[in-house]
């Protein structure tokens, strides 16, 4: 059967042009071209197989990494790569591993914080690898606040040096990624203290290993973490632990492009901005967007071929049974995650267009989109990176019982997905900083400076609070503005209902914390609101291809729709729409389930995907699921042999009544 | 500081007996003290340590999951433990393995199925495991849908034997644990076929392995379908595939009490109820549903326990910084699953006790509460362990970045639970059992016949549509009739509008199609109002100790208040409870995590679960948790050596430049 195409029936259905899909997808012609070649370039060489990560113990998957990195890197000197390209290849290859802390983290942390002269020295050493470095921030005993970190960084006038020190056990350093057995160099981040004085937290660069022998230089302890959830997933990533003890480093290795520590030990700020570290997270948060977007769609992939593939029920007199994608309860869990994956998508892309216009402007010494632009980076990294990690494994329910094999490719998935949620600012917390900017944002509207960005609609705030949805009737539903109203209103009255109940309280931080639920749920209103606008937004815009706005336009209604029915409650309660009207979007949910199903399989399709890509015989392309998944269980060390290891000293004692004498 | 309570503090607060709240945990003193002394006999036993399975790869892992169910059967043997010792031992055990089929599937279908004279053959081997046995239902293309299976079993009159036949590839048996490597009976079910005739799926007991050498018999292949989910987990579990090349078994080897083919083909049906049938299942789901309550419970555990160590932000002057237990966000997801964790533990005894009366109604031909039991039962199944699935990775993400790690034992906690969700019937699909249970109730209303059990609200359907809730202020959401009154309301409008959308679509079975979604929110209303209705009916029972009632009054308003909260949308759009009453509700849960802060520890405690049995760095008793997190790093085996395995070969070349002629 191989070389037949199971799912040709479907992907006849198509009412668009897919083609031109996969480049709204992709984002342009160009960046399709490469990713396609890229995609395909590590697809066919068998050294980046990865659907045997599964069955490797850790030590195995660990050396297996390295080799794929170290591969991955002659490949790119080889075949003369461009940047984009190689970036672009090692997201292909598609294992977490060291080196994307050095090129993600390392780097642009020397070239956000280092001064020219330390660029200068630093940035070839680690662009031609000749160093190795990660990014040591997180302690055991400290995530997410940062001015809590405990090492210590003494600068001593006598020898011209920083003395780097772990004075308890919670400060060592933890999960760092490349740390605990690759990284040569390290950003280390601690409190800067000069003659006594505590300046808070800054970073340093640190050599840890010797470039020779590459052990650990002399006062450093550093070692690996321990497995982390999942099978392969992150436990090809060796995070690492580290302690120092008194550890001397010159003091040009404190990053000084902010500020800096002079040779008499005077600290001293520097003429560069400190709000250009904002724009960093701008940009570190707008790639994990988008990455949420990937890896959520990747996921809807596989569910999506799954369940066309797969039959249940509704046979009569032995014709087939009925395809699950069929059933309006499959398609009311999955075409509302296919629907957020290509929001996700178009909402990375905005927040690519935001980071280029923050800098430029940082760069003007404009500062004042720069807490906007901070909050909802916060609130999407929250909001996509939860809705993913739940969607990807409401993806593997969908599958059945299968999806719960590692060859299906959802577990993997999800267990090396999930950290997302917690690293680079807990979602909740995020969601706090959201609600805080909410707050003052209301707090000011009195003051006459208008509301910018995607809070500008506060500006509106008296009109959202009397505003009745005018629905009635379902396709009423379907006009953006319809939707915009609803979910503008509701945002509005959330954090206005929040900013009353503070408002009654005396202390304000007290209140914060007493109300911070009711805060949390205003500010993922507020974010939910910015993805149906930019969604909206994008369909403005001149999209071309046979039928392809079309198809966005009705994913962009089961987005919507399907989280004003989730949060019903948020609507009603502030009495923006009617019970009727909730009820109406909940009818035309259900058509747009229908609208969507014939075009399944292809708007799946255009994410592009190779199969090495997806490592699921459950979302293989040609939808040949059975054959290859019965043929993949051979494969399991277990069925090495007939009998199992362990068969003769355990099971055969019970089988034969023998246990009380045997020595287990 | 070996031996140091770092959480006493924590447990002098405590507004409770605690030592009373461990007999309502655990049902009585009599199985407090039995589950005392059997986890802990497990927990003082190395044989039994199981803080390694992370690390081991699957053979290893299997292997010793071998060596531990012999040696418990040893000790078992030894200790002359009884069945109800044994039952608990295996279970505080703690890893899945051959033998919970065989106790937990293969004893009772024989048992259930089996003749007297079938009975008397097979349970005394399988009792000793002089054999042991599996259940092989499940198929490659075939689960929820068991009318669907293919595998045929065909009676041969020449030979008085059944022909086993796997005619396709889908067909092959697929899941089944124990299957793959150990065991050497199987109740096989197939498509019995006499004469040319299909009767439909009977069960058969099939011999796989040799007893003597333990090689699979002529006509059978045999083996593990694969990796599962997770590390640790399931792998101990040998789930199988099997294919039968026309194996033949003898005549008597069908399981005979409901029916039988007699020597001359003849298909003969006994007066053995059929009914039965659905007693095993209630059997089975009320298992699943005190399961649901334990793995949550362990879950809640650690994460309470670490959210009282762990603390972040809010320091001021060098003091300690604020135990996140006590924010409110953590609170808001924390406490609703701890109220969960008891409110899943009072349903699961209730449903102990219907299980009785319906095997009491069944011997005496009495059938009529059997429709409504196997609906609860399916309903309370699919809610329970959706939430604890969705409740356990809730809890990791709780614990922030260290709840990633395996030595947090949450990871495994949740890979080795989700597939609950799916198995022993789908959740989706069993919601949907209940909500056409729903719909027959609400058509018979008219017909003068009391609706009973579960569904006797439904009877006063007319006062419930009118009914408006009198909650006038945040206290009022404590009275249990308020609460009852507006979840009845919810679940009764819920129903009826489904009933009434139903009731204009011709054909009945596309209207159920169509309006499936619906009728999955209206089932899973009922579902809740089912447990909380059942929490507030053991609190009407007398329950010794001090304090211990009101904290649990407190966990029954948590439990209540926040789904009301959560599922605003239905009780406001169903016009049950005003906008202001939603309001007051929310108000009130926050009062109420503030009443049950202080007794957080002493609620989880109440569990009464070992270390061993947590298996978690985090949830350790006496809250010692940074020092033996960072111990516990060191025996990854990347540790082993300080220089990894593949940095001479992959990354020296890197860093030394010399990748261009490096063999990767």
């Amino acid at each position: 059967m191989e070389g037949v195409d199971h799912l040709a029936f479907e992907r006849n259905k198509a009412q668009f042009d897919v083609d031109a899909m996969k480049i709204v997808w992709a984002g342009s012609s160009h960046a399709l071209e490469v990713s396609d070649r890229m995609s395909r370039l590590v697809a066919s060489d068998p050294a980046f197989r990865k659907d045997n990560r599964a069955m490797l113990g850790r030590k195995d998957l660990f050396k297996n990494t390295l080799r794929k990195a170290a591969y991955a890197m002659k490949r790119i000197i080889e075949l003369r790569l461009s940047e984009e390209e190689a970036s672009m290849l090692r997201s292909f290859v598609d294992e977490p591993a060291f080196i994307d802390l050095h090129w993600g983290m390392f780097v642009p942390a020397i070239k956000g914080q280092g001064t020219e002269e330390q660029q200068k020295k630093w940035l070839p050493l680690a662009l031609k690898m000749q160093i190795i470095g990660c990014y040591a921030q997180t302690e055991l005993g400290h995530g997410s606040n940062v001015q809590g970190l405990e090492t210590t960084i003494t600068f001593d006038p006598k020898t011209d040096e920083f003395v780097i020190h772990s004075p308890t056990l919670t400060s060592s350093k933890w999960w760092p990624g490349g740390l605990g057995k690759v990284s040569t160099h390290a950003i280390v981040y601690g409190r800067l203290i000069t003659d006594g004085q505590d300046h808070g937290v800054h970073g340093f660069i640190v050599q840890l290993r010797s470039l020779d022998d590459h052990l650990p230089l002399p006062g450093i302890t550093v070692g690996d973490i321990g497995m982390k959830f999942g099978n392969g997933a992150y436990n090809s990533m060796d995070n690492g632990v580290l302690r120092f003890d008194h550890v001397r480093i010159p003091r040009d290795q404190m990053l000084m492009r902010v500020s800096r520590v002079t040779r008499e030990g005077k600290y001293v700020q520097s003429n560069v901005p400190r709000q250009l570290v904002y724009g960093t997270m701008v940009y570190v948060r707008q790639t994990i967007v988008s990455d949420a977007s990937t890896a959520l769609s990747r996921a809807v992939c596989i569910a999506t071929r799954y369940s066309a593939v797969r039959r249940q029920f509704g046979a009569t007199d032995g014709s087939l049974e009925s395809q699950v994608i069929d059933y309006k309860t499959q398609q009311a869990r999955l075409f509302p995650l296919l629907a957020s994956a290509y929001a996700f998508r178009f909402v990375g892309e905005w927040l690519k267009w935001l980071y280029t216009d923050v800098m430029t402007r940082l760069q003007a010494n404009d500062f004042s989109t720069l807490p906007e632009a901070h909050a909802c980076t916060a609130g999407l990294k929250s909001l996509t990176t939860s809705a993913t990690s739940d969607g990807i494994e409401e993806c593997r329910k969908l599958c059945g019982g299968h999806g719960y094999l590692c060859s299906s490719g959802l577990p993997e998935l999800f267990a090396v997905y999930v950290p997302t949620c917690t690293y680079e600012g807990d979602n909740i917390v995020l969601l706090l900083q959201v609600a805080r900017h909410l707050m003052k944002t209301i707090a000011r509207l009195g003051s006459g400076k208008k509301p910018v960005g995607t809070v500008a609609y506060m500006g509106r705030v008296e009109e959202l609070m009397e505003s009745q949805s005018d629905v009635q009737k379902a396709e009423d539903w379907l006009n953006p503005n319809a939707v915009l109203g609803a979910f503008e209103a509701r945002a509005a009255r959330k954090a206005v209902a929040c900013a009353q109940n503070l408002s009654k309280i005396s202390n304000p931080e007290g209140g914060f914390l007493e109300f911070s639920n009711d805060l949390v749920e205003a500010a993922r209103a507020h974010c939910q609101l910015i993805v149906v606008s930019k969604f909206i937004e994008k369909l403005q815009q001149d999209i071309p291809g046979k039928g392809v706005k079309q198809q966005l336009e009705i994913l962009c209604s089961i987005y919507a729709l399907f989280h004003l029915h989730k949060h019903l409650g948020d609507f009603l309660s502030t009495g923006c729409i009617t019970s009727k009207q909730g009820s109406l979007a909940n009818d035309q949910l259900r058509s747009l389930y229908t609208q969507v199903r014939p075009n399944a399989i292809p708007l799946v399709d255009a994410f592009n995907y190779t199969d090495h890509y997806l490592s699921s015989v459950l979302g293989r392309y040609d939808g040949n699921v059975y054959p290859k998944l019965y043929e993949e269980a051979w494969n399991d060390p277990l069925n090495d042999s007939v009998i199992p290891d362990g068969f003769q000293e355990y099971i055969r004692p019970m089988l034969k009544q023998q246990l009380r004498n045997a020595r287990l």
